[in-house]
């Protein structure tokens, strides 16, 4: 397992070809990369006119409608271009930019930026201010200021949004301009006050250790916003962690016990009084290359589940 | 791989019993099951007043307040309760249903109804009418057909709501009334056009194959509504499959095919002019222990992404 692993773009050099095999597969060589190509998988990149609808660029054609049989019989690779002509009669003309895409070798890139990790020293909170934000896309500034603000958020988890009203719903009135409000059983927004019958241990005193919000659900929350309209009490800073910078160190340090966060499924599990909702997952999700998708942290809420015969060790070293 | 793995209840017979092995685990026996339990995590489990908040059940303590080399000193099974002594002098009763609840072994009792997959000859399609449950919770039936109409949904995957106004802006009134209303670049509701300049295939007269919504985004729509209020179009039926009967036939028929289903990521796509949404994940998403979590399926938008050296063969097939 590995975190670290970089996808770097494989330029073109002299040695890139393509051939079609004896099965109709094409061998492409891009650089350094020589994958075989399905010719089905060929044929539903095509982008010729028939092919996909123009507004919308999604696909006219399904599985079905494609002989099952369907080879290649003649592949050409030119410049930025492979150029492919199929057994059904269809001949199309492929960007490689795009097949490398499509093939996960270079980002999307229309993907947010990579998260960064945080580092000791690291440069001071990213901010933005809201009034920067708050108008239409189309005001001068306002969709710089937006694309600033999310990449922002997309590298460094987190960003501090300054100037907005001390004035009671501002914190739904920001969420509703960004995005749209996802609805829990808490209402549209959480107000962090100290109750008496507290639902939740956010409404009492009790000083909460870093955690992540709502692991219970099928859904973490993605982009969540706090504001503090008054603070009452003494003490008691706000503490950040980075989770991926944490899962970094793990994975450098101590891989043994990042793999039993990896692997052992954990109930996450809320009672609220009346109802109870759970979900069942690893503390730290990573993807199939071995990337960090994300985290499930909170002390109070989580509940190993020991795989048969096996123990929790490494989960409690 | 097996979806149909089942999970019984293990039930106590004389043969149960506990003891503490030299390293302080507990060496449990329930039933058939025989179990190595982690002292930290038997004292996770403890609800003994001081370690959990009494109106949220939520844990006071975190791992930093328990001893790293805390151990049992002592384990007693009597009927349906395990009583464990620790080295840090707490001592706890825990329900052995309880525990097995939180080993897995069987389904936490909040959970909603298991699917069901469907058959040829299934019984008629589940119904609710709309006033049966419009009401509020406390009124007489309303809760009952509300836990019904939920119940019928976790089991079959859809349910038809019958006596629904015909006018615009019910489905919000409906989809407001059991949750909340999920917005997306669509908005919060998505009206089913033919549009001149189709940002979707939905706006246009094109025959849609079986699809699933939305399966660009990291979080697909849970629980989906349409409401059709005028038809002005001849033919057109309605077809409804489902993906965990399929899945599971594909589990008996061709094991290998839906291997490829579950391990071959597929980037899902959706250009919608201004902007794109991708989201990158198998097609069918099974649990760790085998049982069908989702699907992900739509023909027009689905790019699979070939692990290196690996052929789309399976996928093809």
């Amino acid at each position: 397992m590995c975190l670290c692993q970089s996808y770097g773009m494989t330029l073109l050099d002299s040695s890139s070809s393509a051939s079609v095999a004896t099965d109709g597969h094409v061998e492409a060589r891009f650089g350094n990369r020589a994958p075989r190509l399905h010719p089905q998988w060929l044929r539903e990149q095509s982008t010729e006119p028939g092919q996909i609808e123009a507004t919308n660029r999604q696909r006219l054609f399904t599985p079905l409608d494609v002989d099952p049989g369907l080879v290649a019989v003649d592949a050409e690779l030119h410049g930025d271009a492979l150029t492919v002509a199929f057994s059904d009669g269809h001949r199309c003309r492929l960007s490689v930019a795009a097949l490398m895409q499509r093939l996960g070798w270079v980002a999307d890139p229309e993907a947010p930026p990579a998260p960064i990790a945080w580092e000791p020293g690291a440069a001071p909170f990213p901010t933005v201010f809201w009034p920067a934000i708050a108008g239409e896309l189309d005001e001068p500034g306002v969709a710089e200021a937006t694309v600033d603000f999310l990449g922002d958020f997309a590298r460094h988890g987190f960003v501090i949004i300054r100037d907005t009203p001390t004035t009671e719903g501002t914190v739904a009135e920001v969420a509703n301009h960004i995005g749209y409000i996802a609805g829990n059983n808490f209402g549209w927004v959480f107000d962090v006050r100290n109750k008496p019958k507290p639902t939740d241990l956010a409404y009492t005193a009790i000083e909460l250790k870093p955690h992540t919000d709502q692991p219970y659900r099928k859904v973490q929350p993605g982009l969540q916003l706090l504001h503090c309209l008054a603070n009452e009490s003494d003490g008691g800073d706000s503490v950040l962690v980075d989770g991926l910078a944490a899962t970094e160190a793990m994975c450098r340090e101590q891989p043994d016990l990042l793999e039993a966060l990896t692997t052992i499924e954990v109930d996450f599990r809320y009672d609220m009084g009346t109802d109870v909702a759970i979900d069942r997952r690893p503390v730290v999700q990573l993807d199939s290359a071995g990337r960090f998708r994300q985290l499930r942290f909170n002390t109070k809420l989580d509940f190993p589940v020991p795989a048969d015969g096996a123990d929790l060790d490494a989960w409690y070293a």
